[in-house]
């Protein structure tokens, strides 16, 4: 990506994408500002899913929910459209992906209610400032992801198992990867296991079920934390009338500092 | 109260309670365990005040919200009945508290959602063993509560300013004091200010809003924590058709330890 990009602030940021000059994914983007997912629910589904998260904060680490029908948030940004100030959208309807856009005008209904989700682009970027390497930044492919045994609490429709992340961690920084990330429960908190694939259900490391696999040395342990694919999974596996999510890396840049949410 | 109170254990001390035979307060029972408010609501407020506690962790913070209709939990106790377990039961009509009762099986209705809201008992615990004494206990009176000018963040018709509770601290206990409770997330945590009621709108220490005053000597200074009066205030200002609230002080002993709700 070009310097001048890097250079953006969020809300200039937010102004080029929201302008449609800006599609493309948003990793990298205005480097230490919290980046946000996306879920859009109608409101007859928002209780159920309010208080899924409500008991899995964990996987579902809410940041904001706007009210019905508004386009605004007040506080992870102001001067902002929800409707186009993501790169890219996808619009669901019965589960089934049916169009990906660059702006939810067309799609927009006075009962739409926008959950704004926490990410593990926010302590990835802690953890490096501990000194720790992030293998999947290293080696520049999505993050490797898998389907667990490890069961949700349901509420309404939703249920479902957790979706973890999983970073090769060396050894001699395991502890301190989980003190790192133990201090920012707004998004995802500490590793939910470590060192113990078959333990939480996962057959094969080299097998992700989403994202790509990544090297793991010989004196590092896979760690696991609970990831913010499992909401979306959830949702989806409930086949909702209509749903619209980001696009997988098309994130919300917002003006919250990583090191903020610690104290949010 | 007596030592045979003391030693039950918290399923012990419910089921004492579910049959009638103890209908007190339940300060100092059950010690070590944490101690939970109650707002029963019907599912057509439900949503606005789940969002409303959202928006609003730190004076509501809710540990769990039960099953529309149901009298059970999961996670705070397990052999537990909603309707029979807390001594005491306040029931509200549009905003009128129309009857106190010790049972609210007569008033059950399949579209109740019970909230169950964390509590500064299980804090003021926390404090007592790092060697903070809390003048409220040591003077033996209900800990003093102020309205104060901090605005909350509306949900619905849910809105108002912050009511906080205030401990006097001794200046060199200070930052002990909010390490403790920064710990505890789940029930308020950090003080939402230090040393200065006029910043937040109280005028005068000595008449609280709700509670009763306590001693402040010399080298302390008034530290004010998010309380969780607030739900409550904001709830009857609204004066909703149909809510129950436990009477004060008549509190949920549950299952779980303080200290484990750092880890929750």
């Amino acid at each position: 990506m070009s310097d001048d990009l890097k250079d953006l602030s969020p809300v200039q940021l937010r102004h080029l994408i929201r302008s449609g000059q800006y599609t493309d994914n948003t990793s990298g983007l205005a480097p230490g500002y919290t980046q946000a997912n996306l879920v859009i629910l109608p409101k007859s589904l928002a209780y159920d899913f309010l208080l899924f998260t409500q008991r899995n904060p964990k996987p579902c680490p809410v940041l904001e929910v706007s009210d019905a029908g508004s386009k605004k948030l007040t506080e992870m940004a102001t001067d902002i459209d929800l409707a186009n100030d993501f790169p890219k959208y996808r619009i669901y309807e019965k589960g089934e992906l049916i169009q990906e856009v660059t702006s939810i005008d067309d799609y927009w209904r006075d009962d739409l209610v926008s959950f704004i989700i926490g990410c593990s682009f926010s302590f990835e970027s802690e953890l490096l400032a501990a000194g720790i390497e992030v293998r999947n930044i290293t080696e520049n492919v999505n993050v490797p992801m898998y389907d667990t045994n490890i069961p949700l609490k349901s509420a309404g429709e939703f249920h479902g198992n957790m979706v973890v992340s999983m970073r090769p961690i060396p050894q001699n920084q395991v502890v301190q990867a989980v003190k790192v990330t133990n201090a920012m429960p707004k998004v995802h908190g500490a590793p939910i296991q470590i060192g113990d694939p078959e333990y939480i259900g996962i057959k094969d490391l080299n097998d992700p079920d989403y994202g790509d696999a990544v090297t793991i040395k010989d004196d590092e342990v896979p760690v696991f934390w609970p990831c913010g694919v499992t909401p979306q999974n959830v949702i989806m596996q409930t086949k909702p009338d209509f749903v619209i999510t980001h696009s997988p890396g098309h994130m919300l840049v917002t003006d919250v500092k990583n090191t903020e949410l610690k104290y949010m």
